[in-house]
């Protein structure tokens, strides 16, 4: 079966490392040692996880600067955000009926 | 390393079936027999996702009843979706940057 792309961004987001690394790039383009830095870990760990995101079509690699900088590539996660977004009533209702519940504690509080 | 709850979420949803059984479960509770009705799956199979599903908070299941139906809990979903939102800013430019775009080639072609 071949990985439906959704799968593919969900499955590049279920590592802290590779979505350190996203968050690092929203702050701009970087090279592989630039982002290797912050994180205990080899050029060859870090280079997996890039290519985890570029098969992932996640970020980009420059193929022009010798230093082949990365680059975020956001469409992938409005997909997810839009895939997510269909769930939202949920937890709306949820932050509702919370509210509720508090309104009729303040109601019984002060009728007691 | 014990995997972390957001990792736990993208990674249940990196799977069309468990994203469906997701889709399936915000219409409404069901059994582990009507979850496996739409898919050509055994219900081992489908108790395999399930169980990913529960171990993510993405699901609960309920002692009570002896069909045991399975719920949405939506809170893990709110929390990707909250991580997802820090970059929505980057596809909401790429769509001011084709918008841009477009009005310029409006403008030349008016121009010619």
């Amino acid at each position: 079966m071949i990985p439906d792309t959704l799968s593919a961004t969900f499955g590049a987001l279920a590592d802290p490392t590779r979505r350190a690394i996203l968050a690092r790039l929203s702050l701009g383009e970087a090279s592989v040692t630039e982002l290797a830095e912050p994180f205990a870990m080899s050029l060859p760990a870090v280079s997996k996880h890039l290519k985890v995101l570029e098969r992932a079509g996640l970020i980009s690699r420059s193929r022009e600067a010798q230093w082949r900088p990365c680059r975020l590539a956001p469409e992938p996660l409005k997909d997810a955000t839009d895939w997510l977004a269909e769930f939202r009533r949920f937890w709306d209702e949820s932050l509702d009926r919370l509210a509720e519940h508090l309104r009729e504690l303040q109601t019984k509080g002060q009728a007691t």
